[in-house]
């Protein structure tokens, strides 16, 4: 018996939407019924890429669609909520591009939606699926690491300027999910400080500094306004310490053997405190490059086929949204610390 | 005539006092007379490397010895204030280590008696004298980076742990000097996150965040718990953006010839925001190649002989520890915001 | 009037065929019309591709259809000669991937033939249509760099082997269209030694050494087997010097305000020669990013329908083979210096 | 019982000779007693950093100066040999700086002396002694690598050019010991091209391709005319590729888990060869950072002390000059095959 082929519907084809067509198009058991874009110009770019595609303007299209099973939504982030809300109500399955939504309460709503409506909600937080995220995962579950002494992310270049969502919502949805995927713990508290160098009030640069529990702490740098294009991450353990550089073409992640272990003695004496620096080899291991969204095309449609809960699901996305909604607090208070609620 | 000799002394022959001992030494009008530390095999291999100079642990013999123009105090920071004041009371000129002092009273206090006992009073922010810094300086005096968005920092590496400070006292006096000497504008704000990794209670890990008058905004990321060594600082103009990596060997100093140029027109909409991006050129200018600390003693020397200000004179040495100080603060009260006092 | 648009057809869909199909197709007055390969699952993928081009394992379908007007030879070397003479013969535009042929008299032979039949024939070296190529010729051009003493250039990596040309065949057109377009000198004396690790007898590793008129001279490591990827070349001129790194995201061309002037004075010790060195500042010019195979698609219909002489033309073409040839005889006679011949 | 002190004389206080004073200065067991030198400006230098020394221009006091066990020589190459020979016939033992002489008769006739006179003979071959190099041997001895398919080696810089020698006598004695001493196998055949830029005649360019026994190929490009600095040397074994890059601080040698496996089937098709291709781990092992010179020094004493064989004794330089040497001749004959001759 032939696998039944899942049809998906894309709403958005701007510039991550012809991705999302590529990759679930290459997809063995699914099809592209139809994309929704309210662009004419994208409208007639899709057409010549899909021409046996549903092109249309109008997203109720999609919903009426028995042929569309899922909605990839990939429009501009004031409007993930709607159109998502929309699709589940109409019975669809959603991915939904990051950040999931503006505020915290309507992440809260789609989730209910969805399991009201028994609809698989999964966020798109790609860097999950690459080959490194997944090896750093694995190497940080080993223990190799020891105790997290901190994390440091640099996520800068020049532009793009985002016109609706400042450079925290546009670019840290990434490494948030990162931090959040690989050590598995609660965001607690938030400090936030930003540059704004247009009119619209939107910072294009910003530091984020986030406490989770168990004494984890990330400090993110974002930034439109860099010359050079930085995409680093260091994690710092007490044991060994790590660095996965996104722009290395063969070597992505590196582990060093370097540690620093501090030694007290018995005495009061500040002096006697022994350190020992230890630094040994570095290994740079294999990491698989596989295209994440492939990757991550062929879970949503596992997911979809087998009514399995997704990697990344609502709550995932919700709580990249929680760290952002505080990060504005922060801003907006002039880098005070925020606590990140959990009143739902 | 012959030009006279300017005899120094040296307290403190550790990690830095060589260095000084050395590049004094090579001055042409210049001779090392006495060499100070407490440590007996500091004192042997001192002995072994300037056999005629006067070896000793006593200091007092320094401030007796008429031979002793002026006295390089390369001691720990806990030590810098009483052995300056000393040498000031003694009539001797007096080039400080960086940070100049534990406090800003101290430093004030130095300040005072240099002045009134026209001594001439030096800190020894080396940074300052690299060619490159120069340059820096010299690119933005011009004016060619427009008007500057923002200023990052990384310092970090692994090592070496200080036991009586903590890391914003140790790295943080070499960015914090170059940034105020190269732009000219006072902090006025400052907020600092740091985590601790011995039972010394010393941060070995930092964010220092300076807001500096006229909207100048520098961040600085410090670290001893670092896998890899960075030194890079990033100048963003409004019209040009500059890039300062010590580690390069040859092209430290990059300008890049990028923009973004925010448009706004009449109209309400946000939408209408234009976004010009603009990317040319990249130049590293030739950087001089000359030994920093070189130039630091040609230039104190000549400051001595022709009783001159020293281009980073106690005033300068004073700011640094100021916003050390606020730091330390704000690192007290969980990365609040702490204005910088001026008190006095 | 609108612009007649010009049909195109491929010949070979493996590695090089589809980004032809994908570049011809995105201009705007091309369409491709067919497809020819003899292999089923290429001939599959190709149809899924373009579902409304033929697609088709017999080479004669392309020849009679009178709506190909060009065709685009992208087939394993030893079939570049027969299928581009069947072409030529059967009036079509031709332009065949590097290199040309596996020999000169073939190569010879199809130049004849497309003046005989008034049929453009070009050579796809796509590199020389990359912006940062196009920068070094201009900047060679306008005598910024002085005499040129000689260029390096390395072009190395782990894979892929080819199974009916060696490393030289495969690796080189590159290299040699490069120096060729940009010097626009004659090849005069070709040496190579290579070390061959299959059982097929074909080098996977070589150095090639040519000597050109005016005294350039150039040297290229090539090779299938070397751990790490590098793609550099080195222009030392006696003024100025170029790097050009094809793996630099942004700076790909490098210009070094560096030189070594040597002068004599009239004695004749050789210990008077006086060297100075001079080092100044590096620039990284700005170079457009446009995908090279996109503005070589764009000239090569431009010339099919202006009738224009290519710049990649057949004697292009025939250089590259003939020192590549050269390079096969030095080869077989252990590194030999072999004149390349200009009989005809 | 005190260990007896070794006195040692230095013959060249140039570029190299500074470290010799210093480094074998820091040895316990050891005393520099007298410099030699010609030039009166390197004499005034050599009496303010050693003023304990006796520093003289005439060679014979060092001779005759029984304190004087060894003699180290780093003057010109043209005049190694007699110095040598006279340091040899006065029964003192020798360590002379690379290159050892400028033919290999006159190496052959310093082995002889030093033999009659059971003197010591080291030629400073200071690479050898590189944590980096130690380690990379380490590595080969293993049989980690597999079977060797090539080695290629880079040393290019700006400057400086040497008056009386060419490039390949100056730069590759450090890359030919490298390869002989990692190894262990003889060159058997030598080619050579180059370019000169001055007027006296010698290379500032070169290629050196040197065929060893047992079928190991490398592959030397040497040059002072080369706008960066480049100090890498690859090693491909069909198991797993090494590669060294001596300007890296921190990570000098990585071994890649990469190889390209050839199965030929038993057909006579050349299509049936199949390759495999496997790509792993990266790893950059722990090296020792202990200054070169500093071992170097120990273990000459050490051999002057206990009478032992260097283990880069005369024959190891002699070796190194037999491949200059037949690379001149190459040089002379247009890049012909010359074979490495073993007469003596």
């Amino acid at each position: 018996m032939a696998i039944k082929m899942i049809g998906v519907g894309i709403a958005g084809y701007g510039y991550w939407g012809p991705n999302l067509a590529r990759n679930f198009t290459n997809q063995p058991d699914c099809s592209l019924v139809a994309i929704y874009d309210i662009n004419p110009t994208r409208i007639a770019v899709a057409k010549k890429h899909y021409p046996h595609a549903e092109i249309t303007a109008d997203y109720s299209r999609l919903l009426a669609n028995d042929s569309v099973r899922a909605i990839l939504i990939s429009t501009p982030v004031s409007t993930h909520y709607a159109l998502a809300k929309q699709a589940l109500l109409a019975g669809k399955d959603v991915l939904i591009e990051k950040p999931m939504t503006q505020t915290v309460p309507e992440a809260a709503e789609l989730i209910r939606i969805a399991k009201e409506n028994k609809c698989i909600l999964a966020i798109d937080h790609t860097f999950i699926f690459t080959g490194a995220v997944q090896k750093i995962k694995q190497i940080v579950d080993s223990g190799e690491l020891g105790s997290i002494l901190y994390v440091d992310s640099v996520r800068v270049n020049l532009g793009l300027f985002q016109k609706d969502i400042n450079v925290i919502s546009d670019l840290a949805p990434h490494d948030l999910s990162i931090v959040s995927h690989v050590f598995g713990k609660k965001p607690v508290m938030v400090q936030a400080m930003g540059g704004c160098h247009t009119q619209n009030g939107l910072e294009s640069m910003a530091y984020l500094h986030v406490e989770y529990d168990y004494n984890l702490i990330a400090h993110f740098h974002l930034s439109w306004v860099s010359p050079v294009k930085i995409r680093r991450t260091m994690i710092a353990g007490d044991r060994k310490m790590l660095v996965y550089d996104d722009l290395e073409s063969s070597e992505k992640v590196k582990v060093y053997d370097r540690s620093v272990s501090i030694r007290s003695d018995d005495s009061e004496m500040i002096y006697n405190t022994i350190i020992d620096y230890r630094i040994g080899d570095m290994v740079a291991p294999w990491i698989n490059q596989r295209e994440a969204l492939d990757a991550e095309a062929e879970h949503f449609l596992s997911c979809v086929r087998n009514r399995a809960r997704p990697m990344i699901d609502g709550s995932a996305g919700m709580e990249v949204v929680r760290i952002i909604e505080a990060a504005k607090t922060s801003l907006k208070n002039n880098g005070s610390r925020v606590a990140v609620e959990y009143g739902e």
